[in-house]
């Protein structure tokens, strides 16, 4: 992870949002790089989804909506993390990530040790166990310690558990549920009235505008709207660079189907289609997984969910979930706007709420997944290099076309007058300084799957070489067909 | 206007935000055609600024920055609008958009009016004279009504001028500074430290990243930093549908210069590049124009600034401005981050601030832009017909693929198997329901420039008709070139 948090940095992939302050911790930028890979993958998701689909039309919604969107959907009263706080130092925690055990000696209870998740939190946990039973001057073998959440600790316990911050006992207050959603307020006055959410999700400004789609389109069920936007949580603790930040991007799609549809296979369609979407994406299979949610798990409107993963090195995570959520959306938009979203059936005549199945990814969670799969050291003509085996769909820069010497100036024209031509066509890169090879290595660490370089050669014979990044190998390739060569290996 | 607004909703081009709970003044949402339209415009914009230009690279920055990031620029204290408070009615006004006149019959004062601004506000300004004289039982010729702006008027005026709302006098307060940006709180504790604002323009994403954009790359001066993204301001009169909202599209750039460079030259040259984009977008010459910012009413740290505006049915308004703003913004940050943001130029081995020529557009001023030049009603056969004559890049719609009849299973497996293979390429549809002419009524309707027909001579002879929409003019072309044909006309 360290290797590429550098790679991120150094090349212009993702910076901390207003670094030069300090920064802000949950939010990213992302640099010229980054931005070209990231555009990329929402562009290649809206044609796979929406542009090659006749089935799902786009959207793209405001981020502030109607307060009222949240109170109908839930959010705004349920979508909560119980927290912790630390009255003395002021920090807050969330409290399915907030530990503690009580640590006994030959049986007799010594006191309390608290600890914050993490992957090695047993070991760190009895550690602290230990110090607690050096510093009580205890003598004997120390009973297993057996961690459980703050959230299971009774009152009497919470009155012992020291701070994870100060390390005193009795300054942490009961779990008390805290709103993810971001405040803000609309107009002059910031009041009550006046108060709206950031979107925690771009799913709902799908369902509250599923009326203006039926009735602007001649859609049909089954039929999906998608939607590319950012939305906000305002998590307590953002971790693991991008993949939980409080801004991010989400790919969200709701597929309508007719209540007597077989959800369920639609669901596996859908669950099929995804997964093979990443490996469309070149996401190395090995790292892709499926999780299925338990039954008893899901929230009470939920039919089934299942989960894309991706084995990144912090953890195998969720990439993209895949819901079937009944109606329950466009029920609870229906009772709360007192406006009918009943779809009218032409072919049966009925009126009647359809259901969805929802697979929702996150945009930044696949740029990271996508690097993660990508990122490679290998050695080549006895030197380490970092490259990154990105698809050719998803690279930054498509080419790199090089002249083999700058201070010759037939080599740079024509080089120059390729160049111009394929940029035209996509994103390239025209660089003339350095050893061909350090040339070479440069565009192999931002993924860059092909370079063209111009010689001697190409001045008598109207050829190129046209080297490929992943196993360096190198062909000849006249001119005048390398628009049409590069056109095969790119769309 | 009224036929705009008509077809934007009738064909899902723009929804009012959270429609069925009554909407939110001044946030839009993009529909499936709408959506469409917008991607083209901005993929046009990075196409030509960013990915077409080896001296521009693109950034994508989060939309909550750190908040000294405001305090630096000048939004946090500036960015304020004067506002006037009805103290009854609790309404808000923009001082600068709030007219009150004297009222005086035969020379003698008999009262005030006020009124909002508006295209007929004199008219209206007379009329509520003429009431407030018929109110008052007075005889005689009215003097001339000459408006001001409230921000114009003394104490004692204030105390007489009626609140527009209610029409009583001695409510309204003076006019009082009010800030424009959203603000929200980041973590669990809403107090000042945790405050943050919702950015009011994408462009301070790029100051801050300067100096990471610099060590990251190897630009060479001049260079620009370009951003697509939201941005927010709380308007307190959101108007013009989606020409003044609150949540909206940049599309800004900021472009580095040498100190020493003629920034007059760049200056001017940036104003044709970006007029030559709207003209190549088909935006009609004739309702494009230029407005250059008189010396005196320049903020003290711009040089110039030119507006390229459009002559909308409200009215001539900006859509984009060029800024030459010297190095004001990288001075603020430097001096408000304490973190040198000097360029080195090896070239002259000087170290120094770069100067900045900023292009910024609006997305949704640009979209209202094309459509308002596109729209058009022609007669075609005798019958009227609504017709956006988008260029083809931006048709959200690339071609329509029909077969002449729909019970005719030869024809329909044909136009299916034509519309699957351009569909791997661009954005089509395919409609077999209606009589044909209705079906390319559709088309013209949502500016969709081509339709291809397939007949009987098709099954015959290999070829189709192709439509194109301004004319009606309709040619064979052979399927087995469509795909060329097409590629030709819309890339």
């Amino acid at each position: 992870m360290d290797s590429i948090l550098s790679l991120c940095r150094r090349r212009g992939f993702i910076f901390q949002s207003s670094e030069i302050y300090g920064g802000v911790a949950g939010f990213f930028d992302y640099g010229p790089i980054g931005c070209e890979l990231k555009r990329n993958i929402k562009d290649l998701w809206w044609r796979d989804v929406v542009r090659r689909r006749e089935d799902i039309v786009g959207i793209d919604c405001s981020t502030i909506m109607h307060p009222q969107v949240w109170k109908a959907s839930g959010h705004a009263d349920g979508f909560a993390d119980p927290m912790v706080d630390c009255r003395e130092s002021k920090m807050r925690y969330r409290a399915d990530q907030l530990y503690f055990a009580p640590v006994s000696v030959d049986g007799k209870m010594i006191g309390y040790i608290s600890q914050l998740e993490d992957v090695g939190m047993q070991t760190l946990a009895e550690e602290s166990a230990q110090r607690l039973k050096a510093k009580r001057k205890i003598q004997g073998k120390m009973d297993p310690i057996q961690l459980r959440t703050i959230a299971e600790a009774n009152a009497e316990e919470l009155a012992q558990i020291p701070s994870p911050t100060t390390g005193n006992p009795g300054t942490l207050t009961a779990p008390r549920q805290f709103n993810l959603m971001f405040t803000t307020h609309i107009g002059a006055v910031a009041d009550a009235a006046s108060m709206a959410y950031l979107r925690p999700e771009t799913a709902q400004g799908i369902f509250v505008n599923f009326k203006n789609i039926v009735d602007s389109t001649r859609v049909k069920l089954p039929f999906g709207i998608a939607q590319i936007g950012r939305a906000y949580r305002n998590e307590i603790t953002p971790r693991n660079f991008t993949f939980r930040s409080r801004e991010f991007e989400q790919m969200e799609l709701e597929y309508f189907i007719a209540p007597d549809a077989d959800w369920q296979s639609f669901h596996r369609e859908w669950v099929e289609t995804r997964l093979h979407w990443y490996l469309s994406l070149g996401i190395r299979r090995e790292l892709l997984g499926q999780e299925v949610h338990a039954m008893e798990k899901l929230a009470h409107y939920a039919r089934a969910c299942t989960d894309i993963t991706f084995a990144y090195p912090f953890g195998i995570q969720e990439i993209e979930g895949i819901a079937a959520r009944g109606n329950f959306d466009l029920t609870c938009h229906q009772q709360c706007s007192g406006k009918s979203l009943e779809f009218f059936d032409e072919d049966t005549q009925q009126r009647y709420l359809p259901h969805v199945i929802e697979p929702s990814a996150g945009v930044d969670r696949v740029f990271l997944a996508v690097l993660c799969s990508a990122y490679d050291e290998d050695e080549l003509n006895g030197e380490r290099r970092t490259v990154l085996r990105l698809s050719p769909q998803l690279a930054p820069i498509k080419a790199g076309i090089f002249p083999l010497q700058k201070n010759k100036p037939e080599l740079v024209q024509l080089s120059r007058s390729i160049f111009e031509n394929l940029q035209r066509h996509w994103n390239v890169h025209w660089d003339a300084t350095g050893a061909i090879g350090r040339r070479y290595r440069r565009m192999d660490e931002v993924g860059t799957p092909y370079a063209i370089t111009v010689d001697f050669d190409s001045l008598e014979n109207g050829t190129v070489t046209l080297r490929e990044r992943d196993s360096a190998e190198q062909s000849r390739v006249a001119i005048a067909e390398l628009v049409d060569a590069l056109r095969e290996k790119l769309d």
